[in-house]
């Protein structure tokens, strides 16, 4: 299989959504048309994103929705359920752990760990928060494939390490801090507050615009 | 000033992280090479960044950290306070409401919107839920600059069109659908599944060439 990019990575997740929301609609099949349109792109984008995986698509009819969501399935590892440990029991942790959503797509968050005294032996989501101490014996007897990172800043790189050498292939860090992990451990990073800077960068250009004109 | 690329303005992000930081540390000066390191990018990136914005820097003494955070808050936009308007308070929508770093950097969520009946007048986070019909109205009250879609992803479309209408100028949008938006508003798009999804892909793809190799 030819090496996929990121962005078409993204574009699966995105297809797949809709495709879920289409079989849950009763329908069959669903044209390159009809998925371009949802998301955004067009039609041939759609065609060269899934042909990678072989020829799903017949002409004239279009895709097979259930075929089609069990392929991009086990591409993007959605048939099998990830175990995820969270570090950092503050408020982004805390509302990751509130928020349902990641169960329902296979990723669960079994494990929570900080290494604030306070926060730790407190029950969160139905976790009770560890300390960090305990990861790489947790990690041991219990293997986690994913670790979620949700500490500050200064804590990020030397948690980063903590979980790789645990075992972790797969990072999400939620710490506004570039991280360094070896080429076997995928990293993504998102930080919220970044996003809404980018917003507040847009609407204050946007007004020093007017405010020059 | 000339036109500043979106990564551009992500790196803006976390110098602005790194230096407040440092200003907590006690440190008045700041070198490229230092901001460099702790991002992961070059000292030569660094400055080129910086240079978009006029001369703050001197050569062998570095950047002065509290002339560079009050430049870096000019230009995203964090030295005023944004009004933020939520829509959704399901899952997302309410880890939205208990994390509270968002007010730290200026944003802060005045308004909760939900269209189900079950969610409207219940208080999540301080704030009570309105029916989301009240929203052209509260807007023309209280003014909104920024609105977060936190909805379903069917919803997601008409939600952005009535914040469009009530005059946001920004939208942060958490449901998994590609929005059409006018070219006066800013959109950024955040989808933690999709996150979390790209990493088992990467998972996913590690462990089938073990299969093969």
């Amino acid at each position: 299989m030819a090496r996929i990019s990121e962005s078409t990575v993204g574009r699966l997740s995105h297809y797949y959504r809709v495709l879920e929301e289409v079989q849950t609609e009763g329908r069959r099949m669903i044209s390159s048309h009809r998925l371009a349109e949802r998301e955004g792109v067009t039609p041939a984008q759609v065609r060269k994103d899934l042909s990678y995986f072989g020829s799903f698509g017949r002409r004239g009819l279009g895709y097979n929705v259930a075929g089609l969501l069990r392929e991009i399935r086990t591409i993007l590892g959605l048939e099998q359920r990830w175990r995820v440990a969270l570090v950092g029991a503050g408020n982004i942790g805390s509302a990751l752990l509130a928020y349902r959503g990641f169960g329902g797509h296979g990723f669960d968050i079994v494990a929570v760990f900080d290494r604030d005294p306070g926060a730790v032996g407190r029950e969160i989501g139905g976790q009770v928060v560890r300390d960090i101490s305990a990861l790489a014996e947790a990690a041991a007897r219990e293997g986690f494939d994913m670790g979620v990172i949700a500490t500050p800043a200064p804590m990020a790189q030397q948690v980063a390490d903590a979980l790789v050498a645990a075992g972790v292939r797969g990072i999400l860090n939620f710490a506004p801090r570039k991280l360094q992990v070896p080429d076997h451990v995928a990293l993504r990073n998102v930080d919220l507050t970044m996003e809404f800077e980018s917003l507040s960068f847009a609407l204050a250009q946007a007004k020093s615009s007017r405010r020059r004109a």
